[in-house]
């Protein structure tokens, strides 16, 4: 009999999540259910939008309850199927939650080939992250050819791809991370044409050093001050992607701080526009192709960071996650 | 020989502006450039942007500088002209600025038809005004036939025609204003569906009593709080039109408030938009041909306030404008 082990809500937190806020719970895997597939998962997407979910948004769709296993994305291996697209070996990612096995509907499910690209990278670049980081880009930022697209979070998992992508469609790219180290990386190794670590001196004289003409696209992964810096730094017609805003997720005050400076907005013809990526689901296929092209011919760099030590480290990981102590993707390694 | 009366900008004022802001002047009107056209103003437009021009921008052509004569729109009569296309008698509209007679360009300069309607109109439903209320709700908003479209500032110049024209597109339409008396001119006097005074109580109940489902569009004339609290009632796909901030003009912090909600864009798939209204120049002409034919029609009324008492009243008309005590729009009479 397979023994699971569980990672279930036990407080919601104040700020930042901590150990308490969680019950290891070991037990049956159970039986499996028609129409679902048992899956062992290897890897966890640890994700800014689990901090959502530990809100009380009075919503099951958007918030789990105390008591409840966490809700996690993931990438694992069929064990058992009782469903006629899903065999025993097969590999698969979707809502996996922390846990070691799963009983998963399969429609929840998507199979993976990992005869050419890494399980990992099904969670990363192309899995929910990369599809935010192109459709946020493509769709919300529509950036053409010689604008300046600047990048929050440049060296997490959207912002890396999404910098990436901007370079692919011929823009100058400039990304905003927390260190000198991680503006390194977003330079030699991502390919951006600048970086601004907001840590080292005045972001606002930062910009006008590094986009004297001023900001096309703003793809804001973070929120907060880094938002209302770019926002008096916009060309006409700019656009603002909100893709996130990590920056302020674990604050503490209900009221999370507000751009002040949106009335650019006015002054400058500009956008800011926010989305849920599964509004674009149907066009997933297609991104996906495109990127896993590009993946491949060696135009994209897909990186991610792996917590070890297994569900335990999972309050660990999230942790690290709103440090901002990673490159690319960061993922919690379950087997 | 004309005598002029114009009104300076004698120091840049913290906060509301004061009648010590100001200085009256006159003197001689001087000579008719080659090209320009010696107007006899009427009435000024008033307008929350002037609050804008008294700022120091660093940029001339945004700013009015100490010294110089304020900056407005106006219409009036022509009494000389040295371009070929004006002629004595002919009724015109365009950069006035406060004093008696204006040696305009003829290039800054409209003729308008006082045939069929009043001058004033010219400067209200049918000038900037008007435009901003058009082209901001059809080109930022774009409401659809059946939507739920709110206007903050319902009871002014753009509010007024912002709501009238989204009944005429067959959107359910809510109004936004400060008084019981002001709430029922926009339902009685301008067909709005409903108007909710904002002073009365919780404006966030008010909101889902009165739109259970949410926003669609939300026309933001005003800012502050009242913007944030219409971020928390948004329709997923809703479109926020920002065309002024007035509650934010004479904020003496130079940190204005910021939205902080704006994270609901984020959720609710939404887009927020500011604009200059001279972007659409090119189709103001369409807009003016269509707008003129609803109010012959009976379809749009076209309503202004006139502070009389002639340019000593400038002052008295800017904190009329503030203090948000007018129907429709707001002109000072010069003669």
């Amino acid at each position: 009999m397979l023994i699971n082990t569980q990672i279930k809500l036990a407080a919601r937190p104040q700020g930042l999540p901590s150990p308490d806020n969680w019950r290891l719970e070991t037990g049956p895997v159970g039986e499996l259910p028609a129409g679902s597939v048992l899956v062992h998962n290897h890897y966890l997407s640890i994700d800014p939008a689990m901090r959502g979910y530990l809100l009380n948004r009075g919503n099951p769709a958007e918030s789990v309850d105390v008591g409840q296993v966490m809700r996690a994305l993931g990438a694992g291996q069929v064990i058992e199927s009782r469903d006629r697209h899903f065999r025993p070996g097969d590999y698969v990612m979707g809502g996996a939650n922390v846990q070691t096995y799963g009983l998963i509907p399969a429609p929840h499910l998507t199979k993976v080939d990992t005869s050419d690209l890494a399980l990992p990278v099904y969670l990363g670049t192309l899995g929910l992250t990369g599809m935010t980081a192109y459709f946020g880009l493509l769709k919300i930022g529509r950036p053409r050819r010689g604008e300046t697209v600047l990048i929050s979070g440049a060296s997490g998992a959207v912002g890396s791809v999404a910098g990436q992508l901007a370079k692919l469609l011929g823009c100058r790219t400039i990304g905003i991370t927390s260190s000198d180290e991680k503006c390194g990386y977003v330079v030699d190794e991502l390919g951006f044409d600048d970086c601004i670590n907001y840590k080292a001196g005045n972001l606002r004289r930062a910009l006008k050093k590094v986009c004297p003409e001023g900001i096309d696209v703003y793809f804001d992964n973070v929120g907060g001050d880094i938002l209302n810096t770019a926002l008096t730094h916009l060309r006409s017609g700019a656009r603002i992607v909100l893709s996130g805003a990590i920056s302020q997720y674990n604050n503490e005050n209900p009221l999370m701080q507000g751009p002040s400076f949106y009335v650019n907005l006015i002054l400058k013809n500009a956008r800011m526009e926010g989305f849920v990526v599964l509004k674009y689901a149907r066009d997933f296929p297609v991104a996906v192709r495109q990127m896993k092209q590009w993946i491949q011919e060696g135009r994209l760099t897909t990186d991610y960071s792996v917590v070890t030590g297994g569900l335990p480290a999972f309050n660990d990981a999230l942790l690290r996650l709103f440090a901002g102590e990673k490159l690319g993707k960061l993922l919690l390694k379950v087997v």
